[in-house]
């Protein structure tokens, strides 16, 4: 079958023909409908299937009732704790409401994720094992990577370093990390504690950094160090990293350098508040920037739906992205460059690839990013998924 | 006519009564629909409607093909300067992409906005005239307050003052202003101007300051000065005040008590980039603090919709709203306090206001600010309007 009269990322219009779920031929539009079989898109626009560089199906509450948060202060520890009171009190298990998340998203055009799930002593292996049988029920629609995420910290929760190794034996697919100074207070434990599980396991890392300003950027580099030693290049990312937007521009570029030799990505979701990193310099510098969701309505924050074209917006919204070319890059954070981040293979529009798009109402990228577009189609191998916001499936 | 089994904002649950186009009664839910004239909202919340405090009804380019943002620089005056060139290229009137604009924020919700309106030495009243005749054509359906706005200057575009008090004569109801230093280079000789043209036509003022920092404070005290002495308390509002959000806090606070005493309001969008205005602090020093859009797909920004919960809910993620309290503030901004800075009669959810109210999928205010929900219905003076995000008129 072809889909015919499609406006392509570069604005191109092409019929795209479809066998056995894979790209066939990208030819240029015949203008028409050739058999019963063909769909006309009628120029709408087809964009690669978005992909979310950091989402928490766990944490999602989801198909609950609405739950206020319960934070008591504003620092990252206060609301460690508040969760673990809004965990005790869930009704529905997480694989329940993290499987309303993968709907949603997935109605919205996302095909590709990397979602952290908490480990900590507390909670042990029960949340992996309830996203796992998330990423079993959607294995044939939508790719789920999963980072083993100590959310209490590794040296300040005891045992945690055992669960972060048993959750690799397990399933999950990466180590996580978090503020080694902020929460654990030891950059170098923190350090040797996620780096070891990770080069004995062979996996990459993906490590959550909120601590600002010069304390957060020695992090940093020690993280780019440890990369380079480890021989993790293109493995690891620091999801967050606002230190990076708080310190002065020369500092930032400095950092940036050594990310950019280490092979250490930067995922960034356009925070609300916290200051977020410099996006185009990282870019100059040779440093992979993606996207992510984070928090979607759950214990940290009541926003976020998941829809990583709104997410671009927000991105391209706080860094202050008005020119075309500026909604470029927010629209490869959440496509072409989640895709490299995530180590997919076999990503993007072109023959031979797997025959998965989104068709949405825009006339452009640029418009796509700033607009927040109606998705008309979601396409996975070929058959249609969704439409207009409604799964099929 | 009643609405059934509508949920409050308070979260009750009550029947609305509508007669001669008011609300006659809000009695507790029988639970069912009496008579065949009645629509059941089965629980749906229903919220007064919907105030735009800031919008720029004539610089949207809404319904043209997409134009991309031209300024080459990163300052006020690098984009009004590439206004100049978007205007002259424009193929539809500003009436015509102004009605198409209103039409979506008539969809979403908003009855009531107030829109700047660009008055210059290169435009003179051409704009004001156009968005006159958009709000001729809404007369029924919404209220549209006019500021004109010498979005060139006044001191610095010849002629500007005469312009601006011509405006006035013609239908304009308040003066705007912009930035007196960094725009026109002179606090007083701006503020003699706009001040002298609205105590002599007896109207409000609303100016927008983008002016940062300390030097943006002595503008705000400038302005609170001038409105206690000109005996126009409550008639007075600042845009933006980015300033307020980039000194310390005590000093901020001082301001506050400065605006509170003089009855000045502040608007905020939840700008992306530049610093937001500590709201909690301004409100909890008395000051009335209230929402708007800003631009919406014009030269200035590619972003923007026009939906004052999408815009509540942008407030709120840059302001680090997170508990309910805080997405009420949120929410107030968009709906009571806006319309207590506009001056709106005769608003709000009770017995003898106009029957006018959005009926949204979700079930309760924060829950609204949070997840930007459907808008099942628009009610203007008892009848329905919009439905499911679509004009029905």
């Amino acid at each position: 079958m072809r889909y015919v009269n499609a406006t392509l990322p570069d604005g191109s219009r092409r019929d795209i023909s479809v066998e056995g779920g894979r790209i066939a031929a990208l030819l240029p539009s015949s203008g028409n409908a050739a058999s019963a079989e063909d769909l006309d898109l009628d120029g709408a626009l087809v964009l690669p299937p978005l992909v979310d560089g950091h989402i928490h199906l766990d944490k999602t509450l989801l198909g609950l009732p609405w739950v206020p948060n319960r934070a008591t202060g504003n620092q990252v520890a206060d609301r460690i704790e508040a969760e673990r009171k809004v965990r005790a009190a869930r009704s529905l298990p997480e694989s329940e409401t993290g499987t309303n998340l993968v709907r949603q998203v997935l109605a919205s055009g996302t095909l590709h994720m990397r979602s952290h799930v908490d480990i900590d002593n507390q909670l042990g292996l029960r949340n992996l094992h309830e996203i796992l049988k998330v990423r079993e029920r959607f294995r044939d629609l939508v790719t789920i990577e999963i980072v083993a995420f100590p959310q209490s910290g590794v040296l300040r929760s005891p045992g945690a370093a055992d669960l972060l190794d048993a959750a690799i034996a397990d399933g999950a697919d990466l180590l996580g990390g978090l503020d080694p100074v902020g929460i654990d207070g030891d950059l170098d434990g923190h350090l040797d504690a996620i780096f070891g599980i990770a080069e004995r396991r062979g996996v990459g890392i993906d490590i959550h950094l909120h601590d600002g300003g010069e304390g957060g950027i020695v992090e940093l580099l020690a993280i780019a160090a440890r990369t380079k030693a480890a021989g993790l290049s293109g493995k690891v990312a620091v999801s967050h990293a606002f230190a990076l937007g708080s310190v002065p521009t020369a500092r930032a570029a400095e950092t940036a350098d050594a990310l950019a030799d280490a092979g250490v990505a930067i995922m960034s979701h356009g925070p609300g508040a916290a200051t977020i990193p410099p996006l185009l310099l990282l870019r100059q510098h040779g440093v992979e920037v993606f996207g992510g969701s984070d928090n979607i309505r759950d214990a940290w924050s009541p926003f976020g739906n998941g829809d990583m074209l709104d997410r671009a917006m927000m991105i391209g919204y706080r860094a202050n992205f008005r020119h075309d070319h500026e909604l470029s890059v927010a629209y490869e954070m959440v496509t072409s460059a989640a895709a490299r981040a995530l180590g997919l293979a076999d990503y993007g529009l072109h023959v031979g690839s797997r025959a998965d798009f989104v068709v949405v109402a825009a006339g452009s990228i640029a418009e796509a990013i700033a607009s927040r577009p109606r998705r008309k189609l979601v396409v996975k191998a070929g058959r249609v998924v969704a439409r207009d916001g409604m799964l099929e499936t």
